[in-house]
């Protein structure tokens, strides 16, 4: 009787049974009389123990293969398990040395020689940790949203008319009409507010930026909420600080093997997560250091760099709310200040010191959504699609953006958002 | 103090409590010297008994309100229970009828009228608990699969070099270049094959087809699944039959009221679903209609109505595979049949007579697929990145794809695809 596969995850509970293992050639080691297997499966990785590797001459690393043999015990073996009295068998021979090494403990590449050859790389089982990290941060963001009420939602990434900034779309010819990308599901969200007051969505989103830096992709994974019957971006501020919490503490809860595999030191998430003025926040800046931001409409990447270190420093904080952004930088939706209408009920959340959230209470009122469109120069008539949502009645409301893939590189400390995007699309990369 | 306001859904755990309310002016009905006002928020509605409706003078449907007043069991009001000695405070008024009367059992407008005016259109209670069926169903895909040891991924939809098809695709000016929109993530989830052996993914797919019926979308969300290490594409099969399984279960168990509002008849799933060759279909529709369709590469929608109706006849099932079909019109990853090149080992699901899910067995050696692609007039070089992931060591693997639009259409018998999705993109429609 033939046997049936097991993981590599699920050898541990089959000692001193014989089970078959299939997947990768890892790595062999081959010392004198005794040679050591490295199996990879879509799990992990396991030892097995061979005497003859006759059918494995001529084979590459990544042949696919299957194992059988006893499975060990044994104190030194990684994981504390071996399979022995092994016969191996080819599935699908490799006849070329693989463009990366996979199999040590570090790829030595350059990114662009990674991203050239993801398919391989995205072998590596760091690179796998990081991504099944991604899929944890995903599904703890909809657990958390759905047991609080909220919806989730699919919107069009094809879209018409005008788009919230205008600026830095990519266009499609939709048959002889132009399209657009959208940027973000932002209209889209907003309207879904009127439907089931809390939604939720997870999609791509297209920024046709043209340059070129470590913590900017074209394309990306964003994690939109929207919620109703706010009083104001404090409310909204309140469910992403439970949200944050809720998704750190998932992830350490059913994903410390990957992240203790990529070596990430994780965040605590205070409540609530403390909060720096943003006029406030450039006149510290203008103190402290040798810069100053004062009468700039937004921050640069080094004064968000800072405010997370004084917020670090100062609350021991790895999060902290900048609130009171101008209006002249935020998009026309955006509720303006009730105490001050030249700066907003916006905020952003900076982890680490770099924006990981955008978000605010916005404008609900109708008349005045269609003058603040007004003033930002975008006609009313090109978004009534958007608008009707409000001319029919739409209650206070407000939501937020977080970036998954800044959310990974922020908690595990990659220095590029190129390594947190299993295909990252920029200025000059779209393909694979 | 203030109350705080709870959901409609919470009322009834509050008989004989004060309440705060909010949400939609649904509906407000006058009888004489009593007024009978339904509010509706984004879980349920409620109805409110008033005395004194001065505050909603002016306020058409759709004004947002707050309503206090004490909860009170009462048989024959809508749900057993009603809101009493109540006062009303409008948060937004709205001061034109809206486009749309969503207070009555059925909507009076074509779809066309309702696709226009979807933000309001959606919030009409039968439209909301689609569209919750709809999230419920990418939440049962996404738990079953998980459990079962697949990884969600999140790849890119902008891409460059050759397509899966080479045809209808939507062309993106990418700073200069030419990209593509992803028709599917066919490409990428098998790549990841080789990474986590099982993926899955939900996204937006884009697919130029300039016709226009009432089965076929331009830009709609996708289920796939992508699976290594089988046998062959009857693994594949196996594993959606338990999936559809599962999602029709959990959508029992979690949405029974939406799916009785909505009137949904479920099927059952049975196991194994049959399974009828191509060939062997087409010389069934020959045999017993005046249609003979054999020696077509493909089946025609009355094909597949015809074998649909012959499943449910013959097996009393909903759901068939149509299993064999020809090499000619599948497209050139598909693996060919052990016993006949001619046909391969790829199928369709067909739910009561509409396809449903698209699958099977993908090549897996790296020479074969060159030639499969050659032989389609693809170069090669154009799909590197692709089959770069085979030239280092893929499994036997398969997959499918599942349209989500498709599937809520087909389960809840709409007569049009474009019901089934928030913001439907056709032809001609672009926007809302």
């Amino acid at each position: 009787m033939e046997l049936e596969r097991i993981r590599t995850t699920e050898a541990a509970r089959h000692i001193g049974e014989r089970v078959k293992l299939a997947g990768w050639l890892h790595a062999l080691r081959r010392m004198g009389g005794v040679n050591f297997l490295i199996v990879r499966d879509g799990f992990g990785t396991f030892q097995a123990v061979l005497g003859d590797i006759s059918p494995l001459n001529d084979c590459q690393a990544e042949s696919v293969l299957e194992v059988e043999g006893i499975v060990v015990a044994e104190a030194q073996a990684p994981g504390g398990i071996e399979l022995r009295e092994c016969s191996a068998r080819v599935l699908v021979p490799v006849t070329e040395s693989p463009p990366l090494v996979i199999s040590k403990r570090e790829i030595k590449a350059s990114l662009d020689v990674f991203l050239d050859h993801a398919p391989v790389g995205l072998r590596h089982p760091t690179r796998r940790a990081l991504f099944r990290l991604q899929a944890g941060l995903m599904a703890a963001f909809r657990m958390y949203l759905t047991a609080q009420g909220f919806t989730e939602i699919q919107t069009p990434k094809l879209v018409g008319g005008a788009t919230e900034s205008g600026a830095n779309v990519f266009a499609v010819d939709y048959f002889g009409k132009k399209a657009y990308l959208a940027q973000s599901p932002q209209f889209y969200k907003q309207i879904m507010v009127g439907v089931f007051e809390r939604v939720f969505e997870v999609g791509p989103v297209f920024r046709a930026e043209p340059h070129a830096t470590v913590r900017h992709l074209n394309e990306y994974v964003s994690l939109d909420v929207e919620m109703g019957f706010i009083r104001d971006h404090h409310d909204v501020m309140a469910v992403l600080n439970s949200l944050l919490a809720a998704m750190l503490d998932h992830m350490q809860q059913h994903h410390a093997d990957d992240l203790a595999l990529v070596g990430a030191i994780m965040p605590d998430v205070p409540t609530p997560i403390p909060e720096i003025d943003f006029r406030e926040g450039q006149a510290l800046i203008a103190q402290h250091t040798d810069r100053d931001p004062r009468g700039e409409p937004d921050l640069a990447p080094a004064d968000e760099k800072w405010l997370g270190d004084y917020a670090h420093a100062r609350w021991g904080s790895d999060f902290v709310f900048v609130t009171g952004y101008p209006l002249e930088k935020r998009p026309f939706y955006t509720m303006p200040a009730p105490h001050d209408p030249t700066v907003t009920n916006g905020f952003d959340l900076l982890f680490r010191g770099t924006e990981l959230v955008t978000g605010g209470q916005r404008i609900h009122l109708y008349q005045q959504l269609i003058q603040a469109a007004r003033a930002k120069g975008i006609a009313p008539e090109s978004i009534a699609g958007y608008t009707e949502a409000f001319r029919y009645g739409m209650p206070p409301h407000g939501g937020f953006a977080i970036g998954l893939e800044r959310f990974v590189m922020q908690m595990v400390r990659l220095s590029n958002l190129r390594e947190a995007a299993l295909f990252p699309r920029d200025i000059r990369r779209l393909s694979p």
